[in-house]
């Protein structure tokens, strides 16, 4: 089977191709053939047992859709977008890229006769804006973001159901918890801290708190994401239902319970490398995000993620540290 | 204050404009000026006390929007808008009306600098989709649609809340219940039958049942949807809040409650003139609509429909057939 993943230059993208590579299959099918596509030219995973393409361009230009899929790749991983943050300040290229790209991928597989292939989206928690329920949000909780990045992707949601709906191809949403520990660099996106808190500590840097303990968020690993896709190319659409979109599941803690975990895990000298540094922009931010899902339909369909903070830690020192914490 | 109706020319448009011209405010303020545009040339409404021009094009053709918006309405009531079955039968159509007529409209408006007019959106109850819960479905209720005009009224919801956010215009987008009784011929629509069986035995025509008593749906009259058009022009957007989209108000009854009202209201022989004929295609269509909504938050925010289905019936006599029943 051809596999196509486009945006596969990112991070959850990179990271699921060496996991492809690692597998050779989806599902018991053999992988044949990865098509990896970005819009800076994305690196083939090492080993792999099949062979690896590459294809360069901007996904929301005319025709770079109609190209991508002209020899009908079976499995389509559709990753591309422009973050949170860009699609805030540039209002435009936020509905080019998220809105118009996607859309004029769907097009393009509409167009081709007797070609129905999974499609695989990668929608956010973002899609939802509150008030929230006292409770854990639950899976027919209305969609009503606070960001063009947000809507974006609840449009594109609606566009893949209708699609998959009409017969176009056989589409899979799934909406990602934020994901931490982002490997990398510490960057500006307001949720960054999520991820800085333990990233940093575990390699004896200092890092920066901006918001208070007691605020609670919903996150998943890096492998939980891949495992996410992987389990979403591979699923019974007929068993998905007409709802084509799904919160993935994800662990829901407060930082202070984050910072806890880190205790758990690497001890009291990570803990103390943390900073807390106020800062009543990004609490302005993120002090509207959801803070826990109730993913029923995602866990019935048997999706997973990790049982707790500390397994998500783990993940992180296992997958880029090699297994070992430097403090 | 200008107004501005597209799709005037319709069902509800007609009504709107006349209601306006009756009135000649909307909350307070006078109107000195109507334009009412339509792909076919729309009827100005009769004794005005303002001037009515109107503007007949595509609003989906690059250019017709600008045009529109080009002297700065201050209220924009946007109505026009492909039918569900024809959105349904021709995909790209449906599209390209009901998604880019209307984002090219909220583009237009946002390319003019210092220019927020209020906007009124219609959506519709069709934008939602089962499983519902087992009561009224509540505000917060997903909207995952069946059908791909209620992907693109969804879609649109999205789009009016983002741009509202954004300071591009103040839009309000108001969710109506099917339109019931609703003048006019019999029509091929699979709901014509709601109306049909109250309409046609109100002349002393006989009109055909395909569906079981049992059924119930959410109504509202021609008459309620047009308060709810003024009252969402004159509306206080600070009390709406960032959720910019509102289910309206109606009337929940089952088939059998609509014959049982007409039975009060017009008598026994209308009630003779509805004759069963099971339909499975239109049951398989219908079975899935909606069928009572909690609107608390329109509640709260002073939008009203009729208080039970006789006063629907009432309000078709009063308003189509001048008071008086025909059988
Ligand atoms: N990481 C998270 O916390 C998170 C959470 C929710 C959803 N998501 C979604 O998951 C997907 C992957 O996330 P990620 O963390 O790997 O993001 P990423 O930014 O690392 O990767 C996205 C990739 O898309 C590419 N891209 C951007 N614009 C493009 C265009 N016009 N044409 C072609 N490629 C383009 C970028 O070059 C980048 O390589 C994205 O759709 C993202 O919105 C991520
Ligand atoms: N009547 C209902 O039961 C109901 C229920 C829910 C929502 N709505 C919505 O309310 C609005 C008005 O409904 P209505 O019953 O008056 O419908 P209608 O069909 O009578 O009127 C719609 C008008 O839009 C015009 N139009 C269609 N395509 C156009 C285009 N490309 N450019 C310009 N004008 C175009 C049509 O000519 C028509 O006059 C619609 O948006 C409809 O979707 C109606």
């Amino acid at each position: 089977m051809h596999v196509l993943i486009i945006g596969g230059g990112g991070m959850i993208g990179r990271k699921l191709s060496d996991r492809l590579a690692r597998d050779g299959r989806i599902k018991g099918r053999e992988i044949a053939r990865l098509t990896l596509h970005d819009v800076v030219e994305p690196a083939a995973p090492a080993g792999a047992p099949f062979a690896t393409d590459t294809a360069v361009s901007d996904l929301s230009v005319p025709g770079a859709a109609e190209a991508l899929v002209a020899d009908r790749p079976d499995v389509v991983i559709h990753l591309a977008s422009v973050v949170s943050g860009e699609a805030e300040a540039d209002f435009e290229k936020g509905y080019r890229v998220n809105l118009d790209g996607t859309r004029q991928l769907f097009e393009a597989i509409r167009a081709i006769d007797g070609y129905t292939p999974r499609l695989v989206f990668t929608s956010s928690v973002a899609a939802f804006g509150g008030p929230y329920p006292e409770d854990a949000i639950p899976d027919d909780f209305i969609l009503t973001p606070f960001t063009s990045y947000g809507t974006q992707k609840a449009i594109c949601e609606l566009l893949l159901t209708d699609y998959t709906r009409r017969g176009a191809f056989d589409g899979i949403g799934i909406r990602l918890p934020t994901i931490c520990v982002r490997p990398g660099k510490p960057n500006k996106a307001a949720s960054g801290f999520f991820s800085g808190i333990i990233r940093e500590p575990l390699i004896g840097m200092e890092a920066l708190l901006p918001v208070s303990d007691d605020l609670r968020h919903f996150h998943a690993s890096p492998r939980s994401a891949v495992g996410f896709l992987v389990h979403a190319a591979g699923i019974d659409g007929e068993a998905v239902g007409p709802r084509r979109n799904l919160t993935m599941p994800g662990v829901s803690v407060t930082v202070g319970e984050q910072i806890e975990a880190l205790r758990r895990v690497a001890g009291e000298k990570a803990v103390s490398l943390i900073r807390r540094e106020p800062d009543p922009t990004v609490l302005s931010i993120i002090g509207s995000w959801p803070r826990d899902f109730a993913t029923r339909r995602a866990d019935a369909l048997g999706f997973t993620a990790e049982a707790d903070f500390d397994a998500i830690i783990r993940a992180h020192i296992e997958d880029e540290l090699g297994g070992t914490i430097a403090v």
